[in-house]
C-alpha cells in the first residue's frame, strides 16, 4: 500500500447510497447465499492463502519493481497459478521507470557524532560522491515546512519530524505519506540540499520505512531519506540542545531507465458470462527491504485462497473470477493504471472488484460504490460477513483498493474491505515486513470475506453498475 | 547484561537464611527509616536518572568497550559526576583484549538466494577474504548440537535455532546465552566452519542480537554470528524444503590487541565511617549497536539518581556511597573483576552492594545474601519497598548483579534487585537499545528502590556480613 486512498476517495466521491434506484434490482438467489455461507466457513479452515504467502516470501523474498526478483516473482506466480488449477493464466505488459538502490548511510557529524539508521526513498537521486553534508533545519509538520521562508531552508537538509499514531483505520498514514511523497519536492523548491523525514510508521524500531516520493515537474530532485523513529527522536534531542547540527548523507541510488514488467492474471472462467468477472488481487512488487509479506504477498494470497475455494465447487460460477498480481504498485500504481487503460472501454465487464493491500489482519468493515439497484445485494453480502466481525457502512463509498482504484476510476463498481491496520504501519516498507507478521487465523478471515463477495458477485442476477464513467467524481 | 547470573548463582549458593544468627543484630534507627521513606517518595518525582540516561545516550551514543567512544564516555561520565556534586570522582584502570567490528553480511546462496540480517558475535574472528560459503546443518538446541556426530558437522555452518519466550524473570535467556556463548566453541570442536544462531531475543524484529562468545582453550575460533529471529525462521523454512542449503558469511571483525580502559567511580564520603561504603552502579560500555540505553546507561543513571537524592540531605550518611560505571562488562565482567581484585583484601568495607543491569523497567523482587544478624535489617528495607510493588523472598540469595557479582564472590554482602525483564530481551544487544525503550516512570521506581537500600545500608548500626570468603560457594 502506497497512499491513503481510502481517505482521499472518501472525500472525493459522493456517497452513492444517496442516489435513487430506478431500474431492476440486482438479486442473489437463496441457494447461492447458502453456498456462499459454506464457502465462508470452509475458508476459516483453509490454508491456501497462507501457503501462497509463505511460498512467495520464502522462495522469492523481496520483490522490488524492476529489480532482479521482478521476473522471478512473476515466473513463480505463473507457475503457482497454473498448479492451483486456474482455467487461464496470462501476463499483460506494464512498463515503468526503474529506480535502483545500491547503498545508503548517514550520520550526525556534529556536535554529537553518531550513525543514523536511514533509508533512501524511492525516486530519490543519490548524493554527490563523498556524500552531502549540511546543517539541519527541522519542522514538525508538512504545513510548517510549507510556511517556512526560503532563507531558513536554502542549502540545508530539511528534517520533518511528524509522528504517527496507530489506529484501526490507519488514518495517520495520511500524515506520514504526505511528508514522504510531497516533502522532498517542497523542500527542493525552497532550495534545500537534502531531505529527511521521521519514518511514516507507528513503531519504535531502528528499521526506517522507505516508500516513494515524487518531485513536481520542473523541481530539481534532491536526495531524500527516512530516519527510523528512534533516530528521528535522537536527532530531535540533539537539535533541542540548541547548537547547529550537521548531518552527512551518502545515498547511492537513482533512476535507471525503463523496465518492462507485467501484471500476472489468473482466471476461473465463468460458465454463463465468461467475459464478465469479479476481480480481486494484490500487488506482486514489494519494497526491497523485508520480504513483502504483509505488503503485499498476503493480498494476492487472500485472493488466491478465495478463488481456490470457488474452483473446488462442482461447477464454475456464472461469471468469471479474476485474480491479479499487480506490477509496481509501490512507485505509483503502474500495474493498476495499465489494467484500467486496457479494460476501460469494456469496464462494464468488471462487475465488481476489491484489492487487498493493507496487510493480513482481519477485515473489520465493508463499504461499496455500486448502482442503487445493487445496494440490496450488497446488504445481503454484508449480512453474510457480519458473523466474521465485519461492520457495514451502507452510506460510505467503496474504492476498490490501491491498484483497483484505477479500475473504479474508469467506472468499475467497487468494494472496500477494510483490514485492521493497527499493526500494519509498524512494519510497512521496512525490513520487518516478513512472514512472521502474518497471523494465519486473521488471514483466513480475510479469505472468508473475499470468497463470499467474489462468489455472490459472480452469481448475482443483474450487475453492480460498472459502466464507463459510472463513478466519476461529482462536481461539488 | 551478559549472562544469567541470577540463575547460575541461585543454584551455586546456599540460602544464607538457613544459617544461624549468633552475634549482635544489625539495626536500623527509626528516624533513618523515616528519612528513607521520604527519599523513596522524592525519587518518584526526580528525573536525575532520566537526565543521566538521556545525556549519555544522546551525547555519546554506543560505547563499545575499547572503541572510539570508550574514552569519550568516561570523560563524559567524569564531568557529569563532578557536576552532580559527588565528593570524589576517580578512575581505576581496567585492561582487556579489544575486539573490533568492521562489517558483516550474509546470504542464503542456494536454493533460494536472499540476504540474511545477521550480526557478528563479540570475539568472533572474521571470515577469509571473499567470505565463507558452506552448507548449513541445523539443530534446535545446544543439547542437540552436543549430541551430533562430527561427520554431520564437519566443514559446515552450524545453525542453532533455539527460541526464547519473554518472562518477567528473563529466564529463557539461559537458553539463548548458552547457545551464543558456548555454541561456536562446541561447533568448532566438531569441525564446523562457521556458526549461526537464532538471536538470543524474544522479539520478531530484523535486528539481530549480538553478544559475546568464548572459545575454549585450544579450540580454533570460527566465524560466529546471530541471525535476527525472522531470518532464523526464514532459514528454517528454507531448510524444511529438504534441499541442501548453502549460506555465505562475510564477517570483517576480530581481536585487536589490548585496551587500557577504566572503571569510573564517584563517592559521597561518609561522615563517620568514610572507608565503608554501599556500592551500586551499572556498566558504561555497551554493544556498538543501539545507544546502550537499557544496557546499561539506565543502570548507572539509577545509581546516580539515588546518590543525588542522598547528597541533597543536610548531612552525609555515616558510611560512604559509591557509584561505579564499570568498564567492559559485555566481554566478560572485566570492570567487575578488576574492582574485586583491587578491593578483595578490604572487602569488609563494601558493606552491601547491588548493580542494575537488566534494563529500566520496574523492580519486582528483592533478595539478599547477608549474615544472619543482618536479616532483620533487610526485612525492614523490604518492608519499605513493598509499597513500590517489590516482592521479598527472604529465603533466596542475592548476588549483586553482573559486575558486582565479582565483589560478592570475594565476600561482599549483596542484594539482588530484580527488574521486570519481560521487554528487555526484545532490545538487548540490538540496534533497538535506544532511549525510547526507557519508561521514565518505571525508571523512577528503580531509583526509589535503590535510594532506600543505599541510604539504610549507609546508616545501619552494624554490618551485613561482608568479609573475605563470607559467601563462598559451599560444598554440596
Amino acid at each position: 500500500m502506497r497512499r491513503p486512498l481510502a481517505l482521499a476517495l472518501a472525500v472525493l466521491l459522493g456517497a452513492p447510497a444517496a442516489a435513487v434506484a430506478a431500474g431492476k434490482p440486482t438479486t442473489l438467489r437463496a441457494d447461492d447465499i447458502a453456498t456462499a455461507e459454506r464457502l465462508r466457513d470452509q475458508a476459516l479452515r483453509d490454508d491456501t492463502a497462507w501457503n501462497f504467502t509463505e511460498g512467495l516470501t520464502t522462495e522469492v523474498g523481496a520483490r522490488l519493481a524492476g529489480g532482479e526478483n521482478d521476473l522471478k516473482a512473476r515466473e513463480w506466480t505463473i507457475a503457482k497459478f497454473k498448479a492451483l488449477g486456474f482455467d487461464k493464466v496470462w501476463s499483460e505488459p506494464v512498463t515503468f521507470p526503474k529506480w535502483v538502490r545500491r547503498s545508503e548511510s548517514g550520520a550526525i557529524v556534529s556536535p554529537h557524532p553518531q550513525p543514523l539508521a536511514l533509508i533512501a526513498l524511492g525516486n530519490s537521486p543519490g548524493t554527490p560522491t563523498g556524500g552531502l553534508e549540511a546543517e539541519v533545519v527541522a519542522f514538525d509538520s508538512f504545513d510548517a515546512l510549507q510556511a517556512a521562508d526560503e532563507a531558513s531552508v536554502r542549502g540545508r537538509i530539511v528534517f520533518v519530524n511528524a509522528p504517527m499514531q496507530a489506529h484501526r483505520d490507519g488514518h495517520d498514514y495520511g500524515i506520514g505519506s504526505r511528508v514522504r511523497s510531497r516533502g522532498p519536492s517542497l523542500a527542493s523548491q525552497k532550495g534545500a540540499a537534502g531531505f529527511l523525514l521521521r519514518s511514516a510508521g507507528t513503531d519504535h524500531n531502528r528499521l526506517p520505512h522507505t516508500g516513494v516520493t515524487a518531485f513536481a515537474e520542473g523541481v530539481k530532485p534532491i536526495p531524500a531519506a527516512a530516519l527510523s523513529v528512534p533516530d528521528a527522536e535522537q536527532l530531535a534531542r540533539v537539535l533541542a540542545r540548541g547548537k547547529p547540527v550537521t548531518v552527512r548523507l551518502a545515498l547511492d541510488c537513482g533512476m535507471d531507465g525503463e523496465y518492462a514488467g507485467a501484471n500476472v492474471i489468473a482466471e476461473l472462467t465463468g460458465r454463463r458470462e465468461p467475459d464478465e468477472y469479479f476481480i480481486m488481487g494484490g500487488h506482486l512488487d514489494s519494497w526491497d527491504v523485508g520480504t513483502g509479506a504483509v505488503d503485499d504477498a498476503a493480498g494476492i494470497g487472500i485472493a488466491v485462497g478465495a478463488a481456490k475455494l470457488i474452483a473446488a465447487l462442482p461447477e464454475r460460477p456464472a461469471r468469471s473470477i479474476r485474480v491479479v498480481a499487480f506490477a509496481n504498485e509501490e512507485s505509483g500504481l503502474f500495474g493498476g493504471k495499465a489494467l484500467a487503460a486496457k479494460y476501460a472501454d469494456k469496464i462494464g465487464n468488471a462487475v465488481l472488484g476489491s484489492e487487498s493491500d493493507a496487510g493480513a489482519d482481519r477485515i473489520w468493515k465493508i463499504t461499496a460504490s455500486v448502482k442503487p439497484e445493487a445496494r440490496g445485494a450488497i446488504d445481503q453480502i454484508a449480512a453474510l460477513l457480519a458473523p466474521l466481525g465485519v461492520e457495514y457502512d451502507a452510506a460510505a463509498p467503496g474504492h476498490g483498493g490501491s491498484d483497483l482504484s484505477e479500475m473504479h476510476r474508469v467506472g468499475m463498481a467497487a468494494l472496500s474491505l477494510y483490514q485492521d491496520a493497527t499493526r500494519y504501519f509498524d512494519w510497512h516498507h521496512t525490513e520487518n515486513d516478513t512472514l512472521d507478521k502474518v497471523d494465519p487465523e486473521q488471514l483466513r478471515q480475510n479469505v472468508a470475506v473475499y470468497v463470499v463477495a467474489a462468489y455472490l458477485a459472480a452469481q448475482a442476477e443483474g450487475d453492480f453498475g460498472s459502466a464507463p464513467g459510472a463513478f466519476a467524481r461529482k462536481a461539488p
